[in-house]
């Protein structure tokens, strides 16, 4: 299914386009520190080298990797924030090294392959936004067989959570809902209209949109109630976009703390910078968005909660099938199904519970 | 130019797609009553008649329309609401009168041409979203010249006004900078690259943001501080659309309060359901969203403010002069440029402030 520029534009690249939004991104020490470690612990992989930025943005990456001394950057952006970067890029004096080019990766033409690809792809809980599929078109077009990926690697994590959030979304729902009936009510009275009708389908709207609508959470790390597991592996010189349109997982957790609420589950992930096989970083640097109480990140953690919450024990186990898809309507959103059957330490496995979620 | 109409739903229309946003006009009393009122006061238009709702939404006023007696009504909605619809005539047995057509009413083929057209075509401000090119379209290929629309007349009014919610915008925008100033500072420091080239664009985003966009406000009655003048008048049996592309109006206003801040300007409309001079309305009605204690609307007013505000007294006059075209990267949105010179009831006459405003 091929993708309608304008809609994209309109629905996704629209909010990259404002520096207040890269701003956000550029106030995000945890990660400004972890591309700004990788490429300068590991100048090698830069010095003299051609380097490709897939998603400039501000123009950062490509700044930094010329500082670090390469030949030449390229450095593409969608939206017009390419003017900006231009601006940033001689501003510091770099416009002989950097070339900002005003496009989709995924229709520019380079004059050369490059050495490395840079890019800062990663959307919420990993996968949302989907730009990795242009990093991946950007790989497969212009890097080297001997080119290294920053980042090399990325996996998705999920954990068992309490949380009180779910209640709050229930609350909402449920005035929602009581609204609802007034409203119907009155519009029989006053209008002699019956709307009844249109309570089913009100009440799966508003639940779609209070109760499996993931949520951006700032998680507590006390909040994370058992073991975490990892969802998906990804080795970014090797994967392709077949390997994330679905992911499809089964994970196990153990929980660790007394007895609490399993109200749900967090998302998050992490990524590598390890360079290649053959030439592999000197200093391994690492990104990481899971719960932090210092370390949090502008991606915080994606939440999928169950209604109502299930009482657990420490040592019970969890087994979770989790099932992701893109969106039908809009292939930079995701679908998300996820059951969860707890077997209790004293061997007896409660009814599983299922639910399905929006990553929007 | 063209609308490309994938890039319209993304931006437009998906609002309208939920029952929830269609339930906030429906609990509009004042919205409702107007057009209920309209229809069974004067149901001489309806019975026996074809109508045509143009964006007929949840069915509310193709329903009225035949509550009222109509022989046939053609219910033209451009997104899946179309299905509620469908679903909420049948509900209140009017399967045989109202049909729903799903569709966007510029492509629409009906069977005979109609003798009402009914529509709530109003956006903030009258003019945003350009739904009344819709109506135009629809009047122009499918109302009989014996026809009638409703409603039938429409005005823009504007009157000078005090609000503390400039103060408020100066300020966020004043902490905006300070931000950037210290995110400039630390990127510099932390991170080696100067930023400092950025911070003209930055401010002037953030002024667009905070100072430019006009916004939605319930103002009280006490806060209109002088006359209300009107600033275009649309006669909607014969008004074209390109009666509404560009809208220019010199105002009068006269202070009318003591001594107060005139702080920028509240605007809003009124529509009208006069019939046509050969078929007039029996009980004339109107929809009224001007400032008011009891009788608020989900349009609310638009308010455009001056920074600083200006010191005016009781008998100062205003000549504002007003200018809207619709914004070039999104033909449902306004962009207004508005200047006004305060004239003392001394003689004395202040330098003219001028601004730019976005109707987002
Ligand atoms: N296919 C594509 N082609 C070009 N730019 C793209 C793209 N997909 C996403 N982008 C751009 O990639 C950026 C991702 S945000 C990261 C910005 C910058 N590299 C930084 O680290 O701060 C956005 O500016 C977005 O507009
Ligand atoms: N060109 C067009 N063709 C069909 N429907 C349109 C349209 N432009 C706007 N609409 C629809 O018009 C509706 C306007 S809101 C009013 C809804 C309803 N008549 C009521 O009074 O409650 C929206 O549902 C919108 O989707």
């Amino acid at each position: 299914a091929s993708v309608d520029k304008g809609v994209d534009f309109a629905n996704y690249f629209c909010t990259y386009a404002f520096l207040y939004h890269q701003k956000e991104m550029l106030s995000d020490r945890v990660r400004m520190d972890a591309y700004y470690n990788a490429i300068f612990q590991n100048k090698h992989h830069f010095q003299g080298k051609a380097v490709l930025d897939v998603g400039t943005g501000s123009g950062i990456l490509a700044i930094w990797s010329a500082q670090a001394g390469a030949r030449k950057v390229y450095a593409v952006e969608a939206t017009k924030m390419s003017e900006h970067a231009r601006t940033l890029v001689a501003a510091n004096n770099l416009q002989d090294v950097v070339e900002v080019i005003e496009g989709s990766m995924e229709d520019v033409t380079l004059p050369e392959k490059v050495d490395v690809i840079i890019s800062e792809w990663m959307g919420y809980f990993l996968l949302r936004e989907s730009m990795f599929d242009s990093v991946v078109c950007a790989r497969d077009r212009w890097l080297k067989p001997t080119g290294v990926m920053y980042p090399s690697h990325a996996r998705m994590w999920m954990a068992p959570i309490r949380s009180g959030l779910g209640d709050q979304k229930m609350n909402d729902y449920e005035g929602a809902m009581d609204d609802w009936y007034s409203f119907v009510k009155e519009t029989k009275t006053v209008y002699g209209v019956d709307m009844s009708v249109l309570t089913k389908p009100f009440s799966e709207e508003q639940k779609k949109y209070y109760l499996q609508t993931t949520m951006w959470s700032n998680l507590h790390p006390h909040q994370v109630i058992g073991t975490a597991a990892v969802v998906k592996e990804l080795d970014c010189s090797t994967a392709t976009v077949n390997d994330i349109l679905e992911v499809r997982s089964t994970i196990l957790s153990s929980i660790t703390g007394g007895s609490t609420r399993l109200c749900g589950f967090g998302g998050w992930f992490d990524v590598h910078f390890r360079g290649s096989r053959e030439d592999p970083a000197q200093k391994e640097i690492e990104l990481a968005t899971a719960p932090s109480m210092n370390n949090g990140t502008h991606w915080g953690q994606q939440v999928f909660l169950f209604n109502p919450p299930i009482l657990v024990s420490e040592g019970d186990d969890l087994n979770v099938s989790f099932s992701m898809d893109r969106s039908k309507e809009n292939h930079r959103l995701m679908d998300v199904e996820l059951s969860c059957e707890v077997r209790q330490s004293s061997g007896e496995v409660l009814p599983p519970v299922r639910n399905r979620f929006y990553v929007e």
